[in-house]
């Protein structure tokens, strides 16, 4: 088999890379290989766990790529001759490319402690068959315990909290979800998990799991304390799946992903990777990030998609910037960029804009949620490097507006004089519009700041 | 009295000014003079003939200016005597200003046709007694005809079809929202409107009102039909409310607003100006601009209040460039810049890009949206020009952030390759994602045509 373009991997970052290339490729031939039939949504699969009925509520329609004239193919690469430039298969077929891209994805971090092993526990893999097998088991687990209070560990914590009474989430760090959110702005959103029936342990460091014959019985604490357990998720993140990369000699970050240019390029002719298999860059300083995520691995894939055979679309924003968002049904968290913590641990000198307010005007009307946005600005360039926001479902809608806020370096004070629309069932009053507010609270402190010292 | 600013108007734009030259100046005393007490927040009137029960519920706190350290003074100016710095009230005191800011708004337009005076016959005034007084009989109307299908037509249709049975929204244009839509997008939203009881009539012009023994009895079309009518609201459009200004020399430009320069000062020193009593302009041509917002007003209002004693946040989005959402329950719409049919008659050659998808992934989850994206962009320049959303409740923070891409005039490659995040109850999927995807649309076509003239 010969094919124009071929791609190992069909999860967001293979599937968004073969439809761009093909949009703007019509007559190449594209073709994607991938391990299962079934691809699962993969920011989806927790709602499986509660509020969708079954597992296969959360696939990606498998017809939709044959549709879109791109070739599937389902199998296993065993090895990249990259001089050849040929694929071999497990069932022993070959398949040339003149054009490759690796999009291998991650697989969850187990960590080196005692008891990983034990029947019961567990890792979220974004494979249909696994998640197929862990379900009933998880869904009828009286005491179930989390370790990780990452986006994935908080949904699932949360989904559970559906069908299970005796859920314990376990965080090393101050709080929640530490990597997106500073400890005040998500504290709304801990006591929401709270009153799910969530049990919170934060600053808690697990030492083993603890099992009976084979079986896990507990989880052990640094402190000495046994958590009783008969289920345990592992979700304290993903590494990026290389084997196969590493072996035909494309280089390797010091995080473990695949180093490749702005172009998504590897050090291999011909050889481009993308997603979670790559080791990406932090926007702000440039340095290798641990970042996963299926938005970062599709933008990545259009990144290639569009210039695999000549570069055609320059890529402005070069590093990964993290936007993230969750949704607890009765509250909604975004965040993009840097936390205040972060901005400061990496030592940037920073003005802080909050507002606190509604999403709805008049608040009286239904649905209306409260909104807190915080905006975290460099003191002397006066630009937005992080932003986080609580509040209702239009919360997902507008981090994502704040992230491109961050994408075009825009100042506290473009921001305070934004133009924006405002609609009493959609967003906050014309007057208390909460990204206005907030900028406009930070320029007032630049001008605080600014009369102390003349 | 004696002031350093004073504000005439109490609206949203009166209001920002207030709180956004407070924040910035501390120190200075601020008055702001207003006819009614309670202010009512302006894009909420709509919903208190339906969703809310009652007027009240739609103002805005009174105390809540007072709170802030800004005066209030209930009264009517009567006279600026700009040389003294000084007005007069209608119960014949003085107050002595630094800095004015008009803050007058607008007022209904009432077309010169026969029978507008009949009982019955109303407009939406922005006032708290008057929307009081016309209410009773509004919900009580048999056969209400509403004359203009812009954003308060719409609104008020479907607000009244929860409490009346026959309601007939009159455009003279080829479909509903026609200065914010194009056709085929606006679509889907007319035929709820419709499914909620409204009966639309597009392309058509009233004649006049008819009337029996001075009350409203019918509504005569051009072409002779006459529609049956006991309560008609005429929904065509505002006037800035200027005489106050025009009286004290105050320049007025073509279309009756107020004529400022960037930092909303007019040209006699001292007075500013902001909100619907301005004559704005248009953000693509520099055209003066019959737009009024209150989201443009509090803009407008925060560059004075910032800016009133010496420049310091420079303006760098001047002109308006129109961000509306609005929302008929089961479905929102939001659009920002040109449409394409007021892009093509200003003479812009452009490309269109149309992403339809869903707002939640996988699609199955509860709440999710069909969702159309339209972008439309500058042919040669591939910069965003336009923007328009059909979708569920996020659609008004997602109009918002294409409104901030049309401020930093991005690219259709830039957003094509843009970050965002995705998250499934909040977003489209990752690979899914409707901007992105639109955009990526457009590269193609660029592409396209560039491959006809090689």
């Amino acid at each position: 088999m010969n094919y124009d373009v071929v791609i190992i991997g069909g999860n967001p970052a293979g599937g968004a890379a073969a439809v761009s290339a093909k949009m703007l490729h019509k007559d190449k031939s594209i073709l994607i290989i991938k391990k299962e039939p079934v691809s699962l949504v993969p920011c989806g699969i927790p709602y499986t766990f509660g509020t969708l009925n079954k597992v296969e509520d959360n696939q990606i329609d498998p017809e939709r790529m044959k549709q879109g004239g791109i070739n599937v193919l389902i199998g296993e690469v065993t090895v990249i001759d990259s001089v050849n430039k040929q694929l071999s298969l497990k069932n022993s077929e070959l398949v040339s490319y003149d054009k490759l891209i690796v999009a291998t994805g991650s697989v969850p971090f187990v960590p080196p402690i005692p008891g990983v092993d034990l029947e019961g526990v567990v890792t979220i893999r974004k494979e249909m068959e696994y998640i197929k097998a862990i379900q009933p088991q998880l869904k009828q687990g009286k005491n179930i315990v989390v370790v990780g209070a990452g986006f994935i560990g908080v949904e699932m914590s949360d989904e559970l909290s559906k069908v299970c009474k005796n859920v314990t989430l376990i965080e090393s760090m101050d709080s929640i979800l530490p990597l997106a959110f500073d400890e005040e702005v998500v504290e709304s959103a801990a006591r929401v998990l709270q009153n799910h029936g969530v049990n919170i342990r934060t600053n808690t460091l697990v030492d083993k799991i603890v099992g009976e014959n084979g079986k896990v019985s507990a989880v052990k604490l640094k402190d000495g304390e046994e958590i009783k357990a008969d289920q345990v998720i592992l979700a304290i993140g993903y590494r990026s799946n290389v084997s196969l990369a590493k072996e035909c000699g494309i280089n390797i970050g010091i995080y473990g992903g695949i180093i490749t240019d702005d172009y998504m390029r590897t050090n291999i002719k011909d050889i481009f990777a993308v997603g979670d298999c790559v080791e990406h860059r932090d926007y702000f300083t440039n340095k290798q990030s641990k970042l996963m995520l299926a938005s970062t691995a599709a933008s990545e894939a259009r990144v290639a998609g569009m210039n695999l055979f000549d570069l055609r679309i320059i890529r402005q924003t070069k590093g990964s910037i993290a936007i993230f968002s969750t949704s607890l049904d009765d509250i909604s968290m975004g965040a993009a960029g840097l936390t205040e913590k972060q901005a400061k641990a990496e030592g940037f000198r920073i003005i802080v804009g909050v507002h606190s307010g509604v999403d709805h005007h008049p608040a009286i009307l239904p649905d209306t949620s409260k909104q807190i946005v915080k905006l975290i600005f460099s003191e002397g360039s006066g630009v937005i490097i992080g932003a986080q926001i609580v509040g209702g479902v239009s919360t997902g809608e507008m981090i994502n507006m704040l992230g491109l806020a961050i994408q075009k370096n825009m100042t506290a004070s473009e921001l305070a004089l934004m133009q924006y629309g405002t609609q009493p069932k959609l967003t906050a009053g014309p007057t208390a519009y909460p990204i206005a507010l907030a900028a406009m609270k930070a320029v007032h402190k630049i001008y605080e700041y600014n009369s102390c010292i003349l």
